[in-house]
């Protein structure tokens, strides 16, 4: 239903919030606590060839979950299984399974760009350009500190990417299960513990959701800076495969960049919903069930956006004759650009 | 990529904003236009199955678009297809082609919702029950007038998603084409002719997303008060096929009732992306390539929350005892309950 | 607590969504109210001067409504005044009248725009400027179909803005009054006649956010564009009397357009409250007591991007020798650029 | 221009982001800047009560920004303040020592909040009551376990408020000013040295917005929580000081829980504008000009949601009886509820 899903994610990414990937971490997680709880079923059982996804969805509208079907399947294959869990606690935990795997995809695409944004923050340390507020001339500045700039928040937004608690759920129907087995629960997927469960406190989500926001924002404003300095009039870069157009084929569009956009701003919407909801009581009856479409393209769109500002910088040309043209009237000072390249090659450097 | 589109969505609705069905949109514009120029092509060329969307998304990457890559297959095959279009011509008209089709739909749905609304605004026209505001007993009313307020909001929202202007989108590169080659165009598929190209004027766009939005908001509030009424404490209400739990298979879930709110939010966030955008000059470079997504999104989730309510409301069981039990400290007086529930029904009516 | 208020709004738009402006329209529901119910009062007893708002709405807070203690101290004044309404009745008139006055002041400025677009479009019919499409130029078009595009959309968002419902409200504590008598109150205050109370559905709130919305984006698109293109590198406007900054004193902002910018964004956060709300049974418990600050934020910015989107566009200084200069390779082939620009001064005359 | 304020936000909170604590807050930066350049000037001259701040807004119209006219004045007074600064820098420094001062406001109210729900939790450690999943009756909890989910929610709101960094902003008109001086300056207000200029990116801004949406988020859920357990039917809390009614007087409402979902709602849609931002190159035309309104309701509405969460639960009347009577179905058997109370109890005093 997502259209022209390929446009703007990579198929790695896509894969990776698949209702069959879904699928395979609500299985992971009941497959974890049937081991936990000494429940008798073959490996087969956790199989996700073994069920038919949409088929439960379908099914699972009955039920406002596809859990309630998938946990009836399972147990007519090992009647111990599902054992205490709810089924939210198979969804939310599967939900941090899928975060944490698309995360990692999210973080090499950022990673990606954070390089691209070194090297040319290195090799246009001192190459003079006009800085430009509101859209106007105002002194000159160097296209490496521009890079560094968007380096450091590439720096923060893996930052706090990293840093989102991912937690396991196990709390039961209303959250009252043995805080031992829900830590040896999170242990067994290397998820986090939890205080207590978190069935209707949705701070690990709206976490998550404000980190996938600073992605979107570190690589949409990349977009949006190549974007204005790739306009025919500035010319300062422009991208060494531009896109065409359907109707003038000379045309040269930095489509990546244009891409980081409108990925950007689809996290947005999503990460909205996501930090938004309230909660009833011991679970949602409405705001929780809206969350998983919301999740998997705020990671999806998240690694679009990151991909596409990776693909602009890593094939941005730079053109210091019209960077130093345009800012012939501003003088040569630039201050103390270079010392602050340094500053954020330092920072970045750091993380590692 | 929209985990458990199932679960929300009945599956013509699912369809009808698939990457199939807006490749069928785009081939439909690309033939009335093929039409009007009278550029030569067999019908073969026209045909969905002709193509593959998936690698013209993936191919369309370096263009941001998939007209990019379709337009050159077309001309292959035709080569005075596509003819004066540029590609946010052969995307916004089948924008609104899909709009259409899947209006329809949520219309069908909406008005199956009504229906129900009508046929318990006319049985429990008398019902007492106890009215509240901020969750608290207030005075009485009748349950007729509650289904009649769901009913009056259905009406409005239906109102709303009518009157939205669905224009055709035939302005070529910079919107400077012959009005009459538009209008014709225009007739050609039915849509409507707008002023002037509507390229960088998001208005229809914004008009369409505020009416599914309060589609969205009409179908959650009946979702809420289900909810509300159907609390065991309360027992106004139950759904006849309540949805069950993995883990308690004795409880009575309104799943019907929890969808439409979770699809209402789905509504709202997609909604929100589409009513909230900057799009510079001739063609956005982000916001508009951020809107289809959000629109089949709005679409099919709008859809989806009027079939859930719809749902809800024709499977509800009302519990008049129940009604008049919690309400026997407020006395009886229902003041013009009754000639309310009329009101609505005669503006229903008058609608048709 | 709105920073720097007078940056953004005219003064009479500020004063038309005060607490006193409130305060008064509250009193003048009350006013009508007792005039129906035949309740004996002074008129003094409906001035705002005889209240303190501030007081009100501090002690207020016990309640959740400013209502409850001036509907107390109305009734100490005269015994039966305040009659059969409930705090919401009051509330939402009065909300609806606030929202008529303003909108008459957004209208006015509104008006004000795009009467200057008229002069621009009709002034540059035949200008000859370079079309951009995601920000790179593409064929030639003139800026009289620019200014005519920006028309279109004013006249577009007044026709929402008209046309949006401002019904009274009069349903008692659960909206079970008599309809004969909210219809009376509703003609003395010269308000449309709700078919039943909307205590709990705010569609004509959300049609009312929508429209103001599309005011925004409409100021907004004009904002972006004038800002792109007075560009030191574009040239083809600039602002009469451009602001300027602290550091540079020679430096020329376009600060009208940045803050048609800013209001828009403003109107949008608001926008987005009113249309995704959530309301209980017969009054929300949290949804409802959000919307007036939204509500007279968006009015009142939505004044101020129209105020804003005006200024700069009587201020427009047109160069069109830049503008040809720019466009110089792309031929000078404008199409129906000028039959564009007559069809969208057409549609503005009938408008009126 | 934010109606009815004092109805949501306690005096002290609104004061500090009042027009007059921003213009303090600007010239505490501008008297820093002057001491660290050696500038001569009066303390005088760094008064407040000096400037009048809204005709400064009044004129700084003009410029789209209040420091344009500000830095006029002072430099009348003492020609060397404002130094290298440019409007952006004391704005954005201005807007940190806003958000610092109000912050630990806003973390009172969170720590009254909190004390509250532990004095609730310890009371109810093992009180019995029925856990309800989508507002359906489900296993046995206890209310402690209830308050102890809001405890957890307050402490990991309070964790990413204290969290969220404050940096000092010294970057000159293009963010080129030596990193020693930005240090410096940091260092004399107290404020953290970011690594490079943030004038156009805002991860500062978004951390924080996203930060005051979580305290929004963890006061509305009370909010939400504290309405449903207080409907009549389910009777099992009420609010000491229950609100009253215009129409009603003998209703309870639980005003303080209403105001605190109302509030949260505010924070949502300011802080959404927040995080959503696009700004261009070295300083937003129009981005950045709408934060400062959205960070002032931002900060002093989730001041107000904490207020307004603090009282409720302050105030919070619990009846057991009533909890065991919903409960009886259910079985006595609250799992390990006791031990996640002391869990929540533990790690709440961790944070000390």
């Amino acid at each position: 239903m997502t259209t022209f899903e390929a446009l703007y994610v990579p198929a790695p990414l896509r894969e990776a919030v698949s209702d069959q990937s879904w699928l395979a971490a609500m299985l992971q997680a009941e497959q974890a606590l049937a081991k936990l709880t000494g429940a008798e079923a073959d490996d087969d059982v956790f199989r996700p060839e073994s069920y038919d996804i949409a088929a439960l969805c379908e099914e699972g509208r009955a039920d406002a979950s596809p859990v309630v079907p998938l946990a009836r399947a399972l147990r007519e294959r090992a009647p111990g299984a599902h054992g205490p869990a709810t089924s939210q606690d198979i969804l939310d935990t599967a939900s941090m399974l899928v975060a944490r795997n698309t995360r990692s995809l999210v973080i090499a695409e950022l990673d990606g760009a954070a390089a691209a944004a070194v090297a040319l923050a290195e090799a246009h340390r001192s190459t003079l350009m006009s800085g430009r507020t509101l859209l106007q001339r105002a002194r000159p500045t160097t296209f490496g500190l521009r890079a560094a700039g968007w380096l450091v928040a590439f720096v923060e937004a893996r930052r706090r990417l990293i840093d989102a608690h991912l937690p396991a759920q196990l709390g039961g129907p209303v959250g009252t299960l043995d805080p031992g087995l829900m830590s040896r629960f999170a242990f067994e997927l290397g998820l986090e513990v939890p205080v207590v469960h978190w069935h209707s406190d949705r701070g690990p989500i709206a976490e998550l959701a404000g980190a996938l926001d600073a992605v979107g924002a570190a690589c949409g404003k990349v977009g949006l800076d190549v974007v204005l300095l790739a306009q025919n009039e500035v010319g300062e870069v422009s991208q060494a495969d531009a896109g065409g157009s359907s109707s003038m084929p000379h045309k040269q569009n930095p489509a990546a960049a244009v891409l980081a956009r409108a990925c950007a701003r689809l996290v947005h919407a999503n990460a909205s919903l996501l930090v938004g909801g309230e909660h009833e009581l011991d679970r949602a009856a409405g705001a929780w069930q809206a969350e998983w479409p919301a999740l998997s393209a705020a990671l999806a769109f998240a690694g679009g956006a990151a991909a596409a500002a990776r693909r602009s910088l890593e094939r941005l040309q730079v053109h210091p004759d019209r960077m130093a043209a345009n800012a012939r009237d501003l003088g040569g000072d630039v201050g103390a650009a270079e010392a602050l390249v340094d500053r954020a090659l330092a920072r970045y450097r750091e993380q590692e």
